[in-house]
């Protein structure tokens, strides 16, 4: 506390901050998700600067890794079980390794599925921090007083409740989609986003929603999977929805972490 | 050759592809425009598949790597001269030993200004294609019959004469802005972009733009700042204008790089 108590006072709004804590994304599931965390990553930082009255300068972000690797597919894995869940903890197990060489002391990663390997994972490396993105969805969602919650995912993240299981610890009711819903979700993230086709994509996201609401009223929807927001997020349909973006909320923890130090 | 063709025999569209070649990024010069360079590129790479009828997986892309580090300003280096230029490039330098270590075989660099230190960088690594962004974009004007541009970018840029050697080279004439027009440009960038403040950042750029083009008529204008395309693409007052993005030609540049056993 002394220390950042006079370092905040000895630096002034024009000298550049210190050098905040090194972080990475671990990212590549898919590249456009990775890709979109980091954006969300640099504009939390922006935003963290900005509350502060910080100059932002480019050498005032923390330096940051992006491991863009191939990682099996995690909902195949999690369907297949048994072996098969080891293939994709090995690729992000190695994408780790080197993040943690680079220096990156807390690490983010852009998929909501692969987060059924985060404990195992954070057993691997008990020196990063492996941020979880359900917990901090949750510990924000509460934050805001929000009581219950509907969870657009894919099959991977239902089979492993990894929102259920973090809204319940903080008190939040989750509402599933039926089965319609839940293909119309694998279609627009398969056959849409990963395969490049946006507006198709968005299609079947806004459907599913739509079905959704129409069983539960206009809860809030957490989009529980990194491809959804890339169609969802700017859909003419959503404009009066509220909709909570996971991966804008892990950015956001990220960044925190990273000037923990000024916190 | 025969290697590419027995593979391409035996893969079909629902294999994932043998792995690209590893690539990486140099960011962090702002670190929102090596967001947007790494978004682009895997925007290039799924073009770049698609255009091959090939199945879009995850898995399928290239491993990349994002560095984004803390560089000392560029412009102020090359303004100040002398050893002030040693700074930035032993920030490069080992931004860029560590991509090396991770396995990049070509690097692009998310900075326009930071290119001229391509050469000093590109002779410390003699095994990585670093890909040169303004020889990119004179390559592709060349390839569509353009035979003059304007050029907007930072006045580091313009010291160094970047793109106007690169377009001289392909017989292209580059049209740069008077004064009035250089400062309205390094004020967006800085005052705009560099510190989250993008509606200010587009009016700059848009002054500049309409600046240069009543002096030279309505010639294609290079975004030649990874800054300017993040303010000055989607304004609505550039909806008449050709803009030319060199990060997007650099990144298509990058994925053909790592898709090269594929050509």
């Amino acid at each position: 506390m002394t220390t950042t108590a006079a370092a905040l006072t000895a630096a002034t709004a024009h000298e550049p901050r210190p050098s905040a804590r090194c972080v990475g994304i671990l990212g590549g599931m898919g590249p456009a998700a990775g890709a979109d965390l980091v954006r969300l990553f640099v504009q939390a930082c922006t935003e963290f600067m900005q509350r502060r009255g910080w100059e932002v300068r480019d050498q005032s972000y923390p330096t940051h890794w992006l491991a863009q690797v191939p990682v099996p597919d995690r909902t195949e894995a999690l369907n297949a079980g048994g072996t098969a869940l080891e293939a994709p903890l090995d690729a992000m197990t190695a994408a780790a390794e080197r993040l943690q060489a680079l220096g990156a002391g807390a690490v983010a990663i852009a998929c909501n599925t692969a987060h059924a390997w985060h404990e195992a994972l954070q057993a691997r490396f008990p020196h990063i921090e492996l941020l979880h993105v359900a917990r901090e969805t949750a510990k924000r969602l509460q934050a805001t007083g929000v009581g219950r919650v509907g969870l657009l995912a894919t099959r991977g993240t239902y089979r492993t409740g990894l929102y259920e299981t973090a809204l319940a610890h903080a008190g939040i009711a989750c509402h599933l989609p039926d089965e319609t819903g839940r293909e119309l979700l694998m279609r627009g993230i398969y056959d849409g986003v990963k395969a490049g086709d946006m507006a198709g994509a968005r299609d079947c996201f806004v459907e599913a929603a739509r079905r959704l609401m129409a069983g539960h009223g206009d809860v809030p929807l957490i989009m529980g999977c990194t491809e959804i927001p890339l169609a969802l997020e700017d859909a003419p349909q959503a404009a009066s929805w509220t909709l909570v973006n996971p991966g804008r909320v892990l950015a956001q923890a990220l960044a925190r972490r990273a000037y923990a130090d000024w916190l």
